[in-house]
Formats: structure tokens, sequence, C-alpha cells
């Protein structure tokens, strides 16, 4: 154990910066005979120092800018979070100065990796993000170097804890979206503006850097296509259920003939796909490899310690001298990628209509997907009730999203269709 | 791209040494952006030199030993086999020559990974054994540097494809185990002779090494108790299934307080855990660290593909010189660790009875296990058949397994029960 201890300087002390710096104390000594050398804090950042943490000897800063240009130290943890502001300050000082760089800020990455990439380069340092995906699943890990030798043609992941925890409960106790989110907020899993998570946001950070490790391709936030849960109903969870699908917010990056496809959605899962089983705040990511196949990768996507974990395992690589190139291979060779056109998609699709139960509804419906040569597989329509409205449930095969959309918007112009179509895409793997 | 080419020699050309040669002449170019190097096979070693595969100008043995003592080449590529012999000769011949070494092959890392693991140190060589669990998955690399802030409590999978494949037919097709086996065999999914297998025997081999990683200790595949799957009925997987049920073959490894307990058997695991959803020829691994939690890695446990992948992998971190000790921490902090005790494991249990329908039978079981203070949970008996062998099945609630095997002894002996018990843990995370 004869090599320098790594000195690390933390900013931000909440959630994450806390789970971290109390790893690092009750970890101590296993850290240091898996590293060869300690794991020091010799700085920290917060707006006022916290008493109950073991922070030691570190020097407090409440300027984090002024820790990142003048304190001592190899690598800094930014765990400020926000795309721009303090944390892209901070985080392009400690590059600048040559120091390496940890990070759990996924939106920072998702806005500004190619950049930091550039300059971690230009000044020999690393730049770590593996807290930014999945928690404390060692995704990034896998997909740099676990499955370097695959060309990846698929990645998807359940990629927030929050819209995994709602929809889970929603199906569990067959509530609405509003009253389980509400509820969320009260027990601290759901923010007070969900919007960032509820949205697909989140995900679509997420899954911009996934798709950039996936594919090559310098991430960028602005091609990820976002829907989220809000639409998402007890009614269709219910058909879901019945039809022997799971729903959940998906984020998917996918090569296909036309470029490549990178969106966030509700999809339906069947039972079947691992995904199906991920439940609560659990998180997913699934790999499709050219040489290894399928992969799943399952764990908890948030909260103190699993981030923890993640940003220490960034550190460990540092304290070893592991380094890999920010996004899997030099900025350099990040190759923009053609991104494939909206409705270029195939998939299979949920749908559900709601309409007036009268004489020869069900002839025109049929009529339309006919026309747009959409093949049915599953229907459901039970409970007559003649001239009331009633949920008509369709599953159809695989077919162009375009076609679909047409169909789509041809029967929510027929007189009977009471509501505006639901469409939920079926999707695995 | 400066840098020179990483050196390959790869000994055994069959099915895993085949995928490996295709997969590092498809990726070439992938590998080497990855990697800032080329990998190039400068030598082989086979019993004749095969004519499918594009092995350019390498240099070919057909003395394998030869190979490794004599040609130049920065990493040897094991793919033999075989606890002993030719792998171990030519493993410690280029170790010795300070040359790295790239296994699958978990039989001699379980048998002999301190000695090479100490030999490496010494001549500061990398052995790298990513394919000799898991297939593809990339586990131990997760054990061992993603989870490196963790300190490991359990480690558990399904580490048999072969076995896992079996299971999952006999349970969706309703068949017996001997049944499947021989169509598994005229498939080649399973060997002539099937012991190694069917037996736990390879299973046992995966969780030494993963319990050495987990837990700093020694890999020793002698501490590994062993069940294998012979004895698994269809009727058991019937009442499995009815109970919310899978049977699983499973390697464990947990620390208890009496130690650290690594043994191999079939269990019961609920529909909850992930495990119950991994079928066919899958594996899993799932580990609990004190951080991050309860994670889940699952993929392609065998084949020519999914293993290639693995190999690369290890030959990609050699390439870009990532090192890491080979069981996490220097050999000489690898530290013994008593093993628990036989019986003072504590779970809950399936046992299933065959008695003769007669008055009585039911208060003589009941009153063995309330003797034994085993709680029982649900029975499952029907089909009253007066002095016919009927089964009655129940499960327990978590016991200390020395109860239980003293309350199935007595079980065994009462005058109505017809046949040994058949007793199964039940298992979770």
């Amino acid at each position: 154990m004869s090599a320098a201890p790594l000195k690390i300087a933390i900013a931000g002390l909440g959630t994450v910066g806390g789970g971290t710096v109390e790893l690092l104390h009750a970890q101590a000594e296993l850290l240091a005979a898996r590293a060869g050398r300690t794991l020091a804090v010799v700085a920290c950042a917060a707006l006022a120092r916290p008493d109950h943490l073991p922070l030691g000897e570190a020097r407090f800063f409440t300027d984090a800018r002024a820790m990142a240009r003048e304190a001592e130290y190899d690598v800094l943890v930014e765990l400020i979070g926000g795309a721009d502001g303090i944390a892209l300050d901070i985080v392009t000082a400690a590059l600048e100065r040559g120091r390496s760089v940890v990070t759990a800020n996924k939106a920072m990455i998702a806005h500004h990796g190619v950049t930091l990439a550039r300059l971690a380069e230009k000044t020999g340092a690393v730049l770590g993000f593996e807290a930014s995906v999945g928690g404390g699943i060692p995704v990034i890990k896998a997909l740099r170097e676990g499955l370097a030798g695959n060309r990846v043609n698929r990645v998807m992941g359940i990629l927030n804890g929050t819209c995994n925890y709602i929809l889970t409960t929603m199906r569990e106790q067959g509530r609405d979206f509003a009253d389980v989110l509400a509820e969320a907020q009260k027990l601290g899993y759901a923010e007070a503006d969900p919007s960032f998570d509820i949205d697909g946001v989140d995900t679509a950070h997420k899954l911009a850097i996934l798709a950039s490790l996936a594919f090559a391709m310098p991430v960028d936030i602005k091609r990820v296509a976002c829907e989220g849960i809000r639409h998402v109903s007890a009614l269709d969870i219910r058909y879901a259920d019945e039809l022997g699908y799971r729903i959940k917010l998906l984020g998917v990056a996918g090569r296909t003939e036309a470029g490549i496809e990178t969106r966030v959605y509700p999809a339906m899962v069947p039972l079947s796909f691992p995904l199906a089983h991920v439940n609560g705040v659990f998180n997913a990511v699934v790999t499709e490899g050219d040489f290894v196949g399928r992969t799943v990768l399952e764990g908890r996507g948030a909260g103190a310690h699993p981030t923890a974990s993640a940003v220490v395992a960034d550190l460990m690589d540092i304290a070893r001298n592991r380094t890999t190139p920010t996004f899997g291979v030099p900025v350099e060779r990040l190759a923009e990628q053609p991104a494939a056109p909206a409705g270029s998609h195939r998939s299979a699709f949920y749908i559900r209509l709601m309409v007036r139960d009268e004489p020869g509804v069900f002839a025109d419906i049929a009529a339309v997907l006919r026309d747009e040569r959409v093949s049915m597989e599953q229907v459901i329509q039970r409970g007559r009730s003649p001239s009331e409205i009633v949920p008509v449930v369709m599953t159809v095969h695989e077919t162009d999203e375009a076609a679909m959309m047409r169909a789509v918007d041809r029967l929510a112009a027929l007189a009977s269709v009471a509501e505006p179509p639901r469409l939920i895409r079926i999707e695995a793997l």
C-alpha cells in the first residue's frame, strides 16, 4: 500500500453526497485493499457544513467554484445537479486543471457530454458518470467494457424509479394516476414539480447517454422523442393485465434501416420479457449485442446508497488507473448517425376505443384496419350496453407506425367513437 | 492508434475458440477503435488447423505446450478446458513468462485459482476469467469493479444453462427428468455424460469463483456442498407452480453468523423474485451489497458467441491496461473464512410426503412438526383415495435446517409414510 491516497473533493452534500461520504467512511479499509491506496475526502462544498457526516479533516467550502479552482484534489465529485450553472462551471474548472471528475448528473452529461469529454481528453483527465444512469447498476461499465466485444443493436430500459413506482402501484392497487402521484409526492418518492420524471425528461437524459455509448454517436438530448405516463389510465393497466402485459415507461434506442431511433414512451411488455417483472423503484437495462445476445441488468435506480455505490465504482477505477474513453471511443471517433424518421418504427400495438354500443360499429373499425393493412391479434369487447359508451380493446400484429397512425386518425373520426383512441406500443426484444 | 497491436495466442479452436476467432475477425475495426490498438491473433493451437476460421497469418501449433513456451504473444487465451493437464500447463507456462492469460476454464480457476493468481502477481501478468462464470454476462467485472464500493452479503445464481433448460422444459411440457435429459442430449444441449452439469459440479465451480470474489477468500471448490437436479420430479414442479414458485438449480454463497455458506441445490423461488423468470439456457446472478442493495445480471450462460464476448471483454481490458487483482484484492489479502456448518442455514421449505390415505395420518405429521417447532404455512392434500398412496404437500415458514432435517427423519419413519419425504428449500433474497 505504498501508492499515494486518492484525494477527493465533493461538491454537494445532499442525499447522494451524504451517501457517498458515508460509504467512503464505512468501507475505508475495504476500498483501500481493493484499490491498493486509500480514498481520502480532502475537501467538500455545501451551503453549510453538515454535522452528521464523517468529514474528518476535509477542508470545507461554501463556494463550490472556489473549491474546484483552488483545492488540492485528484478527483472532483460533482453531486449538485442541473445541466448548467454551478455544476457545469466546477466540472469544467476541474477538467481544465487536468483533474478527473465523477458525477451523477445525467442532465449535464446529456447536454454537454461531448464538450466535457473533449476537454477531459485534452487535459488527460477522466470523466466518470456511472451514477448518472440506473443508480447503483453498473450499466455504463457493462456497456463500455463488459460488452466491448459487441456491436450493440438495441438498448432499452426502465430508467426512472418514480415512474416505475407509480405504474407498479397503479397496477397493484387498481388506482388512478393522479391519486398515486399525489401519494408518491407525500411520501417523497416524487418531486413537488413531478414533470421531470413523469413526462419522461429524466428517462430521455439517461437514454441519450446509453445511446451514445451503444452506438458511438455524440450524446444529443435533442434527438430523443419523449412521451411520459400522464395518459396511462387504470383501465389500460387492467386490460394489459388481462392480455398478459405490463405497462412500463421505457427508453428505447435501436438501429433501424432508416437510422438510429431514440424514444421514450409507455409501452406494454409481455410477461415473458424480463422488464415485465421489474417493479417499484427498481430500474433495468436490456442490451442486445450481436455476439452476446440479450443481457439484462437490474437494480435500484436511485437513492443515497445505491447511487453512492456507483460514484465509488468510478472513484475505484480512477484510483486503480483503469481508464476508458468517456463514450467508449475517443471523441473524434464519435460519428453522427441519421435519426430514424417518425413513423418508420415497426411494432405491435394495443388500441383502446371508447365507442357507442350500436350495430355496425365493429364492422367500421375492422374496415379501417383492413384498409391500412393492420392485422388484428386479440379483441376484447364485453358488457353489451346498447347505446352506452363501452371500451373496445384490440392488439394488432407488428405494423408500420405510420400506417397505425393513419388508422387511428380514421378511427377517431368515426361517428361512433366517442373519445380519442388510446394507442400503446407493445415492446419486447 | 500508435500503440502496438495486442498479440494473442489461442489454445483450443473448438466451440468457444472458434467463436472467439470469429468475433476478433468480425469486429476488428470496432475493437481497435475502443482499445486504441489492434487485437491480432498471432498464434493458435489445435489438433488440426481448421479451414473455416479466419486465422490469417497466425502461426499454427498442434502442440499447445510448445505454443505457450515458444510463441511471441502478449496474451494466451486458454480454451481447452479441464482443471489440470494441458490447460494448467500452458497457463502456468504463460504466466511464468510474464504473459497474461484469458480463460473460460472454471474448473481450473476453481481448483488452482489461488496458485495461478499468486504466480500472475509475481510476474506482473493478468489472469482474466470473465468467461468462466455466466457466459457472456459481465458478472466478474460487476463484482470486482462495478460493485467495488460494497461489502457483499450474498451472491446467488442460476449458473448452468443445461440444468435450467431441463427444468424449464420439464415445467413447460409437464415431462419427467429422464425424458427431457435424453432429449437434451440428442439436441446437443447436454453431454453424453451429463453428470458434470446435472449433479451440480459445474455450478459448484462457478459458485466457488463468485464466493471468492464476493468475500475475498481463497477460491476453494472443496467447501461447496453440492446437490444436483436428478431428484427433481415433474410432480414437485407441478406443485411448485400451484404454490407460486419455480424450481431452479441455484448456487448460493452467503455470510451467516456461523461463517460463509456455499451451496448448490435445487430450490423453489417465488414468482416475485427475479430468478423465477430466468428460463431456458439463460443464466443470472443476484448480488446483495450493503450499499447497492440487490442487483441482478442476466444473459446467455454458454454458447460460442456469448462466451467469446466475455473472452474479448478480458482481452479489451488487457489491451487498455485496465487491471484489477485477480480476486479483487492481492492474494496475500485473501482471508480464509469459517465455513458455516451444515444445518446452521435457516430457510423456508417445501415438503412432499407420499402417505397412505388413512385416518390419523395428518395428526401424526402435524405432531412431528410441532415437536420440532416447525411452523406450517400452506398445505395441499386432495383426492381422497382411502388406503391408496397420496401426496401431502406442505410449505413451512423459515426454520433451522437442522430442526427441519430431524423432522424429516421422523416423518420418514412414520408407518403411514410410504416413500422418503422430498424436501426442497425455498429461496429468495
